[in-house]
């Protein structure tokens, strides 16, 4: 017997999951119990002389060794559960991302619907749209979709490019039907003719190089180009932050400072013009950059270039009273707060009047001019629309007369053009402001409008045959021909009843990085705002970023690269 | 006793380990061992009825089950501490690269080593010099080091351009006392002076960009250029594979070329056109771009372009009668067998005589000229020096009469400024072959000379401080001046016993990849040949490269990007 409760004790320190256990074991189990209550209050009583012959045993151990080994023996097994678990889940989707299916071939007798555009827009349009009721062609000069607001994380080097960046195909590969997803510039879009002109704009080009093609419906999804307000010197000596390859260039022209002031015999004054960063621009691009930058100075400048620490200089510059104009005034103190600690100067009512090869020239409140020696002018400070969205808009002058893009109605459709065009995103002028949040629900909110539309189309398909069947007259019997009429009947009710639903923005609130592991937040919550900022908010503003990525791949590149900041620092190479 | 026993089997179940028991538990262990001797027999005989009065025991559980659990709990802890031990050490290993200390500043006293570049050689000499025998400048137009060998992976994406890169600046900082890094092209050396000009020729200029600083020691590391033999078009229309930024643009114009073969209406030829790569150069660097190429075509373009898929074609051009002619044999037929699989073609005994827009002129083993189709020609023919290095030979014109690089003596000094000049790596004239390998031990061995060489100068110096105390005659006694003359006497035969040794290569073997998870390697045996070749190799492959990349860094980027592409695949992005 004695054995066998030693058995028991040994299966239970095993690990036997009680939930688990037959009811022969659960008995046991109850029995086993009874025998360990004994012991664990034995360790107190004087042991007992025994009749079998066996040396007197040594006190047993103590409640809390034991409730220690359980708790180690736990979090060791919940280590191997939770690493090849988690492992297999992540290489099972991993895999089920990279490798597509076959798919449907093109449909004649669908619709066709072209998308112009690969941003935040046509992006959630793609990934929400039924290719079961279309045919979908996307056209776009970058092949992939760009995580924007990480721009400033990639110009910095916290991230590498290629960690925000998803091709288009990733998403339309996994469609029931091919998308047929082409590399290529919009030229010209004719409403008239319900046609798309397109060339291929990069450097190796083919035999074939401009095509024209109709479509059924237009998704109109261009966005935006940088807005330099004809301010001399901007487009030649600025550096933007709006594509991959700004991003890019900022990270190269940035070590270029930093190398050319640490070039042997710079005199201090030159240095310090070199080190010298100006960000035009308040908005979440400015001030992120800004943040990113003061924390490439703190964590990495310092340990390799010891020689120029404390030696560079982060201006923020904002022609309008206050930075982040879209947060709640106790976030933008919160950010002023912030950026004083950090060093960053804020210059707000204050405009760029040129951009010279070594300096900036600005209006100051005061309205005097001065010529402020920099290294490097970054360009955050707005956008305009696309030529290609003006010559669209010229050929409908009557309903476009909005300067700030293409009016749409409550359905996103472009007035003049309501029965084929839709615009969202940065190109269109709405009532919302122009940010990704905004894009991307339109792009969701249409892929179902297209969805209803195709709907609607079915019906009044359906309808138009019943109605043919019925002039034809050719009925079997008079309980046919009512049926005929029930059913058109029918029809004509539910399409006077079809009503799509309008676009309904719904603001999931605002976030933005401002260095220093520190991140604000303004959130709708309960018809009021919650407004945070600090460290919480920091770990809160990844997640969500991690979140909205549309990929496993692109969270994992990103959650990744976060890793190796931490762990090796950025990468000061100048590439 | 019972309770107290079972006590025990729980401590030994919880994995008490036995070399750290002491005496007593020892004792207890044996008495245990023979209870557990009893037990474990027991369970094939009766259970006894008791005199305790608690029921009948349950059997116990089989042994097989017990060995099975005890199997499960200790991979559990093994991963544990697996997981605990290894995060941590990686931590501090990591956090231990990343923050470099303070540094010893220049010391007037001291020689100055001046180090013209930034590749195999200088980084090499970078890690194993003493800089407390030194005032150390680095001069290299990149401040970066470049693995070289992987830079075919980058150019299909398997690689991130930064994880195959380290600044020079993360070896400098960890040395004892300060080394200035600049980051400039050395535009002339003159011997006769012992002094280096260099300017600063990147993008953004400060006021001084250019210098002149005086060396005691020169190294000369300053590699070698892309040798284009001036065949028409090479410059203009192919892509080299020598920089980063070569492999980013072929990256860039592969994925042009396959976005243009993908572009509507694309005629078949053309397509064909546009999917024909040529690799010029049957070096490893042409074979395993190759090999990177197929893979990508297999494991991507397939799933991503499927369109495309089996339009693609590689052709491999060597004007040498075989490929690899480093390779024995065995490994050449190898590699030609499993290019064959991947439908590769080889073309040896070719010679390319033009480089068009859109096609390459090719000389073929009959001597007939062919003019082949293709979208992207990729040189990787061979180097030639540099024009810096022509200019420093043409000033020791006696000397210096190697057509394929700087004369060197066996101690890697420049024949003709042997006192002052070391030249290593690709801009040497040795008998070994231009590669990373002999570089590599080069900077090596140069570093450890140049601390013998220190001792020397110490010596010497020393040597001349007694001699001016012998002829000052200024003895407090005659013990001491017989002192000194001993100790002269003794330095004299030091110095004359001293007796640098030559570089000797010792050649730790060749490795090639060559796609489809296949590598070849000829490794030096007992004085013979290991020839090997396949997946094993591969792995071995893989795992050499990590070891010889210089950081722990680096290893993690690249091991994370080598996973990275097993779980998500390559970026198809054209960026």
């Amino acid at each position: 017997m004695m054995q066998s409760a030693r058995s028991r004790v040994l299966a239970r320190s095993l690990g036997q999951s009680r939930s688990t256990l037959r009811p022969l074991q659960a008995q046991r189990q109850l029995q086993l119990r009874r025998a360990y209550a004994v012991e664990t209050t034995s360790s107190t009583a004087t042991p007992l002389a025994t009749s079998s012959g066996v040396t007197p045993p040594p006190p047993p151990p103590s409640f809390t060794q034991s409730r220690w080994r359980k708790f180690l023996q736990f979090v060791g097994r919940a280590t191997l559960i939770t690493v090849v678990g988690g492992a297999g889940t992540f290489y099972y989707l991993a895999q089920k991302e990279r490798n597509p299916g076959p798919q449907l071939p093109f449909d004649p007798e669908k619709k066709t619907v072209v998308v112009l555009g690969s941003g935040w827009g046509a992006t959630s349009l793609l990934k929400t749209i039924d290719t079961a009721d279309y045919n979908v062609v996307v056209i776009s000069p970058k092949n992939y979709f760009l995580f924007t607001p990480l721009l400033p994380s990639v110009a910095v080097g916290t991230l590498s490019p290629r960690s925000i960046i998803q091709p288009t195909r990733y998403i339309t590969r996994h469609k029931a039907r091919t998308v047929s997803v082409i590399e290529a510039e919009a030229t010209d879009v004719d409403p008239a003719a319900k046609t798309v002109t397109f060339t291929d704009d990069s450097e190796i080009k083919g035999t074939t190089s401009t095509t024209t093609i109709g479509y059924d419906y237009l998704v109109y999804a261009v966005g935006a180009e940088v807005q330099t307000f004809n301010i001399p010197g901007v487009q030649k000596h600025a550096v933007f932050m709006k594509e991959l390859h700004d991003a890019e260039r900022m990270q190269r022209a940035f070590m270029d400072c930093v190398e050319t002031a640490a070039f042997p015999g710079q005199d201090t004054a030159e240095i310090e013009r070199l080190l010298h960063m100006v960000v035009v621009g308040g908005g979440p691009t400015g001030v992120e950059l800004s943040g990113e930058l003061h924390d490439f100075l703190k964590d990495d400048l310092m340990a390799w270039y010891p020689e120029l620490a404390g030696k560079v200089k982060i201006t923020l510059v904002e022609a309008l009273p206050s930075v982040l104009p879209m947060f709640s005034k106790q976030l933008i103190e919160y950010t002023e707060s912030t950026f004083k600690e950090s060093k960053i100067d804020i210059l707000t009512k204050t405009m760029v009047k040129e951009v010279k090869d070594r300096s900036v020239v600005l209006q100051m409140p005061d309205k005097s001019i001065q010529e402020v020696p920099c290294g490097l002018v970054v360009w955050a400070a707005g956008n305009k629309g696309r030529n290609l969205t003006q010559n669209l808009m010229a050929k409908l002058p009557a309903e476009q007369t909005n300067r700030r893009g293409i009016a749409v109605d409550d359905h996103l459709r472009m007035k003049g053009a309501e029965d084929s065009i839709f615009a969202l995103g940065d190109c269109s002028a709405t009532s919302y402001a122009p940010t990704a949040q905004v894009a991307s629900q339109q792009g969701a909110y249409l892929a179902r409008a297209l969805a209803q539309i195709a709907r609607k189309d079915g019906m009044e398909k359906q309808l138009s045959h019943l109605e043919q069947t019925k002039q034809a007259g050719a009925f079997e019997s008079e309980e046919q021909k009512q049926n005929i009429d029930k059913e058109i009947e029918g029809l004509k009710n539910r399409l006077a009843k079809f009503k799509p639903r309008p676009f309904n923005y719904s603001h999931q609130g605002t976030l933005a990085y401002i260095g220093s592991e520190k991140a604000i937040a303004d959130l709708p919550f309960m018809n009021g705002n919650i407004a945070s900022g600090g460290v919480a908010t920091y770990l809160f503003w990844r997640s969500a970023y991690l979140s909205t990525l549309f990929s496993l791949r692109n969270r994992t590149l990103v959650a990744t690269d976060w890793l190796k900041v931490k762990l090796f620092g950025r990468d000061v190479s100048r590439e």
